[in-house]
């Protein structure tokens, strides 16, 4: 099959049939093709709220990686940041960096990609950059609304609240973190019910994320290993690790981590298994000894949890 | 002196530091350090603009360009397209890419550079990424805002409006597209007084980005080659080209062009000089002869305009 490559077309027609790729939403009053995209809020009165992530190639995806993982993989990143502040998506923008030798058929299935994830959790793509640089980069950058005030902060959760994830935890390597479907009904779900004190996506691994939370909300944070949901892909993986190391420590689960009041707990379970099929775990409870995460196993033996979970520009250790 | 890279300090001591740098303003409720920022558009009933830029190391500077410079030109190149909408600068994100080597003094420097261009324009730098990959990038992701209806679009110039543009053009790879001002101030004035009715910042050149104005407008142009304002960088320019061409092909002027009807010539010239001190030509007008751009040189001879400013991933065409 013959391919056409980005010098043969060159930035403008790219542009033109990227542009041609995307829907838009009902707020969005001039997409692409002008210098900003222009939208309009659909409700007055209420906070927005900003997030931006990048996907690189040889970072997080490799060459040879299916062009529509790839586009799925950037919009749903930033649908799970929105979810984490229980968010509804509005807008998104995408910057594209790609070679004179990148494939224009790779380009926009990674765009159509991108569009179907998006249009799902109706978010409209509307604007962006492409540029030439070293190797294939989407960089998005998502616009979604809480009513004002209403927002769920890392900084929300007091000593005793209860520590949930959704989901289940570890070897996201596996391929999940390609194939994730962000929580945004549950994030959504969690900050209308008032459930939620604090949340964050686990993007960086358990034990990392529930660190944020602590150091936002400054408080202490205490796991009962036998409470942490163990997916399939981390018992199963073969590497000499066992499936709880990875739950605590690998990244890119996607999974929502929050904290609810204790008196909730019954409630949220009753009305969560009405509303949802994901799985809803109590993990632990934030306590007041702040800047200790430790975690219990079943022989009662708490031991401090490392903060080492994935982190750019150093080298992994794996000790 | 001694340098501390990336590798050193890691990703998180990196983020803490840039939430140091950075500025917020009044419509912040929640800045860097969660997974969304949050904040509240200070006005309703307004409609937000979105804009993203990608800088590049290779690409848009080189690995000699000041940090300094980085920083502001990141910053002002997203001004630059807010401006041209006629919309008032709100909130920045930046995504960060690096690699291991970087060093954390130079990141500093462009971040915080980057946070003195955005605070002298009232934008508030509230999150961003930050990401390992082969060489260093910044991308923004500005949102600005506009009374509702009014953002100005390339697509609304009309058969006879006078083609105008701001300050001086080409020449600018001799430093004035690291060292710009973003002309926010003309634009928000053109667009609250209702004066333009299509506008553009130049990025790639006058004779690609006007060709964008009449695609979107569906009109020709015709130049009058003694009317366009030529800087004293592209006169000086010893590379065989004249100061006309690269006036006409030169990329990264920042200058703004637009158009306006000709029953406004004169009062637009009267309040422009009393308001600014930057420079106003009158360059042209808009014709009915759709997809064509004409220049007409002193000598009454009129020709085609070439559609070859910049574009990415394209070979530089030096004919």
């Amino acid at each position: 099959m013959l391919m056409t490559t980005l010098s043969d077309i060159g930035e403008r027609e790219l542009i033109k049939r990227i542009r041609g790729l995307c829907s838009g939403n009902d707020g969005v009053i001039s997409g692409i093709g002008d210098d900003c995209a222009v939208v309009c809020p659909p409700t007055d009165g209420n906070d927005l709220v900003l997030t931006s992530d990048a996907l690189i190639e040889g970072v997080h995806f490799l060459p040879t990686t299916p062009a529509g993982d790839i586009g799925h993989k950037v919009v749903a990143r930033t649908v799970s940041d929105l979810a984490a502040s229980g968010a509804e998506p509005l807008w998104l923008l995408i910057n594209l960096v790609a070679t004179p030798q990148s494939q224009v058929e790779q380009l926009e299935e990674i765009l159509s990609a991108a569009n179907r994830t998006a249009t799902k959790h109706n978010l409209a793509i509307v604007g962006g950059d492409t540029s030439s640089g070293q190797c294939l980069e989407l960089h998005a950058f998502a616009v979604g609304q809480v009513p004002h005030g209403r927002a769920i902060l890392r900084s929300g959760a007091r000593t005793d609240d209860l520590i949930c994830v959704t989901g289940n935890l570890g070897g996201s390597a596996a391929g999940a973190h390609l194939t994730f479907e962000p929580r945004i009904a549950e994030g959504v779900w969690l900050r209308n019910g008032g459930w939620a004190t604090s949340m964050i996506d686990i993007s960086d691994g358990l034990a990392v994320d529930l660190r944020h939370l602590t150091e936002e909300s400054q408080t202490g944070a205490s796991l009962v290993e036998g409470g942490i949901p163990v997916s399939l892909a981390a018992q199963e993986a073969d590497d000499g690790r066992s499936g709880i190391e990875h739950a605590l420590h690998d990244g890119e689960d996607y999974e929502l981590l929050f904290t609810v009041p204790p008196e909730k707990k019954a409630d949220l379970q009753l009305q969560w298994s009405k509303q949802f099929d994901t799985d809803l775990s109590f993990i632990g409870t934030m306590t007041a000894a702040a800047g200790t995460v430790e975690c219990t196993a079943a022989d009662g033996q708490s031991r401090d949890l490392r903060a080492d979970g994935y982190e750019h520009f150093r080298p992994i250790d794996k000790e």
